[in-house]
């Protein structure tokens, strides 16, 4: 059975808390005020419901396969029209540059699309998330000519985008990289391997654009010579550029969505940017990736979430413990009057809802960094969307997954089978903690990169606006106890936090704690967030307000008080993991 | 990639830590000794990597199959070859009792057998794990006729076992229980549907004998009215008994182990123990596989722990960040010079090799229990086997499979394909945190049962051993550290022990804490295995004793400060978990 609504009136209370009305008025998001953003949430919301949700276990089931006398992929019955339906409904090209055909609505608007289209088939959804990435790519980093030439195809849903990093000896290490490029006369002749390459083919339509790292001859050795490449499937002629699939993973899920070895022989592309500065452009794609990414865990997590809530509501098993919940005649009571129920799907709620609050609070700084007219706005968006991306993206994947694999315990054995898909959502979710960089690359990227940055700047406009909502409901009897909360995180965190800027952190300490102090981090953002949501509910009537207390109080007395343990961990350093030898493992 | 090889040299500490001596000693278990008990692990771990492992993956992909013509299961090709192997190196037979063909070892040793078996097969090791629970059973609650008509069948590995609790509307309450038994003659007439059924079905032998619950015409309502039966497939004259496999469940691992719907239709039967007593006879069955269940979490987290080593150990990417550990003339090192792949191998070691210490420690009170011949010692071991058997059971289970998920974390998107096989070892144990109890019915099982139990005998008895411990190395500067560590774990669950005693601690606050508590426990008694073996490792010199003192510290400093939150937790009790009405979920 799979079930799903999205959940709309989250959505709206969302953006109402995080101030979507500053981001409405911006120019150029003009159309998009909140009561139109709704309407094409809720329209969207069927869509994913009626025409993506009932492909997904198809997809899963059927998987892609590969042919190896055409070198090409097909997809699992059903998909192909899938594509179409959604560039239709103007899903695709909603968050794009309207000069290219695009919707030009705000980040904040193409997350919440992002996380339906990914909470009822996550396979189908990295076809166009890697395309997005592709146009954003394109749009920052190309050439007049490349934006014309590329981008309304892309934006239209013509053609489709990859992103070919990895090759066989070089993941996570992108200096490590050997794929070749060679100038011949305006363009350039690629050759090499790329695995793991997402929707490297498939048949949705008939031209693929892949975005290419690769080395020019005169290129500096590791990661400062690396140039960026325009690969497409098709050559402007029609005829076949020399980037084949030549064979697919097998893999623990995604089953739909192929993951692809892409052989290039002399294929013909052209750079995009300048020459050896590929990163650059990369890190662009990447960026929105990573967020979208972190979303996953918030996407699956919900949809899981919903799955146990039905479960519970219809199973029947034991009797409440206090005699007078039980139900008169019955032979037993429906599985939530028991607390541990209860208590994993709280876990479930009142993180998700919390991770999905801190998203869309860092697509709201895309936003503000993009259309700004106010330079400080503009850079306060920056900083807070490069500090909040690897928490966001590390954070929300990896309880993503434990909160997917609560919502099985919620199924008991029913939750391991395949018919109600909370397996599948879960083999599905796992490769979000890896891919797009690994969740301790992120942590990596937060405490050696993001922290240090312009002497700390990001770090304290995100701690100014954390004190800033401490201040604000200092007297705010109703929720003393989240304020309070929130406090003693912000004070551990900053501690942490001038900890981490000491002379006595080297490299290896940085390495060996990062990963506990994005937690820590993640942790405290999502008690702000909330601060925030309770400081307006608290101040409402009716069911969908008193959740959101129930769900914040559950937040602080039951996950918050990780942060202690997480903190010690912190402190002690990388003494006990460094002692070991290699040949000791 | 599938690597194994069974630890040997851990399994000789651990008997050798814990005391195995004494219970060669004990009579019954004179041909066990040390170095025969060794003997015997080597020889099973070549079969095991040699004849289990090559055939795992195989299993996974092909499954078993599912004939509704013929109403029967065929397995994966070479699956039943594997069980005749498997008889035939003595591998069921070993602890089992002598006088019915088996080898009469001690349970400590057939652990590490199951141990290896499960690593290497998990699937497959569940059928003689069921059969393991029925011969208990029987040896336990059968009469003499019974005993000899079906132990040496079993024990021999002529016949297999299985055991039919659930029902569609019956799982973890089973006095909603339905399946009728109606006297016939000096048997009884089975009728009811079963499902969940492990090898309920299958073709390693001809015979499988069911051990079904049912109800009597004169049962009283709910759990005090469920008796509980013997119901062979073939009866005794060659003819097929009513009971059929009518289908297949479709799960997210254990592919190759058959998970049936089992229909009885007026099927014979023979009562076991007496009328409306079945329960007991059942939970004989289920403690011994608990604690198998929880090992299942210890034999999957090794094998992918040694994966992941072999792995790191391969694989170069990036640089040390100290200049001094770089190789010379190398593009990049060997990834265990990062900090983080250090610290995800260190949470796996440090908490798997302290939990098949906690298991042992527990068979081996089990064996006390069985055999000792001072009654105070077989009450000790009663006590601590029931007291313990949850925690493992639970703990075991989940940490393993955050374990396991941790080790594919270190093989990045490797891990995440088929190749290397951890995304296997991660489905196939995720069941073992739901089946045999869930894991918080174990955690209800420790503080609602276990610890008030004779006025909470067996929790005194478990921390004066660990308070003995301590101060045995009150002045053990070599691991002051650790023994501190474990004086101050041990103060925080004293507290909340007492404090669940307490008239303010209602049954939904059990509920609701039970878990949480269940885990401060489990780190406690970690700590307890730690100090115990560091105790004697810190005594000698050599590369697997100071690997043990590393291992102690990660955990120490490291695992255990998870004990403050989860007391934090436990202390807050049921407010939050009870606050919101079942429609607000």
């Amino acid at each position: 059975m799979q079930t799903y609504r999205a959940p709309l009136e989250d959505f709206r209370f969302v953006l109402e808390v995080l101030g979507y009305d500053a981001i409405h008025a911006l120019p150029g998001y003009e159309d998009y005020d909140l009561e139109t953003v709704l309407s094409l949430l809720s329209q969207a919301d069927t869509f994913c419901r009626e025409v993506a949700l009932p492909l997904n276990r198809v997809g899963d089931k059927k998987g892609v396969t590969y042919d190896p006398a055409t070198c090409t992929v097909t997809s699992p019955p059903g998909f192909r029209e899938l594509f179409r339906k959604y560039v239709d409904a103007g899903l695709l090209s909603l968050g794009h540059p309207t000069e290219f055909g695009g919707g030009g609505a705000p980040h904040a608007v193409a997350l919440f699309i992002n996380e339906m289209v990914t909470a009822t088939n996550k396979s189908f959804s990295m076809c166009p998330g890697l395309t997005q990435g592709l146009i954003e790519a394109i749009t920052h980093h190309g050439t007049d000519d490349q934006r014309s030439r590329y981008l309304p195809k892309l934006i239209g849903g013509e053609w489709t985008g990859t992103m070919c990093l990895t090759e066989p000896q070089c993941g996570t290490d992108l200096g490590l990289l050997t794929t070749k490029a060679v100038p011949d006369g305006d363009r350039y002749r690629l050759t090499g391997t790329k695995i793991w390459i997402t929707f490297g083919d498939h048949d949705y339509c008939d031209n693929i654009v892949h975005l290419v790292l690769a080395r020019l001859p005169d290129a500096p050795a590791g990661i400062k010579g690396i140039s960026v490449f325009i690969v497409p499937k098709l050559l402007e002629d029609g005829t076949r550029n020399g980037i084949t699939c030549t064979g697919l993973e097998h893999k623990m899920g995604i089953h739909a969505s192929p993951t692809c070895v892409m052989s290039l022989e002399g294929a013909v592309g052209e750079l995009v940017g300048e020459p050896h500065r590929g990163m650059k452009a990369m890190f662009t794609m990447m960026n929105v990736a990573r967020l979208n990414v972190g979303l996953e865990g918030v996407a699956l997590g919900e949809i899981a979430y919903q799955t146990a809530v039905a479960f519970a509501k219809d199973r029947r098993q034991g009797r409440a413990m206090d005699p007078e919940k039980r139900e008169r005649g019955a032979a037993a009571d429906n599985i939530l009057v028991h607390p541990d129920v209860r208590r994993m799907l709280l876990e479930v709620r009142s993180t998700n809802e919390a991770m999905r609050s801190l998203a869309v609070f860092t697509a709201i700084e895309i936003d503000r960094a993009a259309k700004h007219t106010d330079p400080a706005q503009r850079e306060r968006g920056e900083d807070l969307a490069a500090l909040l991306t690897p928490v966001v993206k590390s954070f929300c994947t990896e309880r993503g997954f434990l909160n997917t694999s609560e919502c099985m315990q919620v199924l008991g054995g029913s939750g391991f089978t395949a018919d109600w898909s909370i397996e599948q959502y879960l083999r599905d979710l796992r490769i979000a903690m890896i891919y797009e960089g690994t969740n301790h690359i992120q942590a990596l990227d937060l405490v050696g990169r993001k922290l240090p940055a312009d002497n700390g700047r990001s770090y304290k406009t995100f701690a100014a606006l954390v004190r800033a909502a401490i201040d604000r409901n200092a007297d705010n009897t109703a929720i003393a106890d989240i304020v309070t909360a929130l406090r003693d995180s912000l004070a551990t965190l900053d501690q942490l936090t001038q900890w981490l800027g000491s002379r006595e952190v080297d490299g290896e300490v940085v390495g060996a704690v990062s990963s506990a102090y994005l937690n820590v981090f993640a942790l405290t953002a999502l008690c702000h967030q909330w601060v925030l949501q309770t400081e307006i509910a608290s101040k409402r009537e009716g069911r969908f307000y008193e959740g959101k207390l129930k769900s914040a109080r559950y937040f602080v007395h039951h996950v918050l008080p990780r942060i202690e343990s997480l903190a010690k961990v912190v402190r002690a350093g990388k003494r006990h993991i460094m002692a070991m030898s290699a040949d000791e493992f």
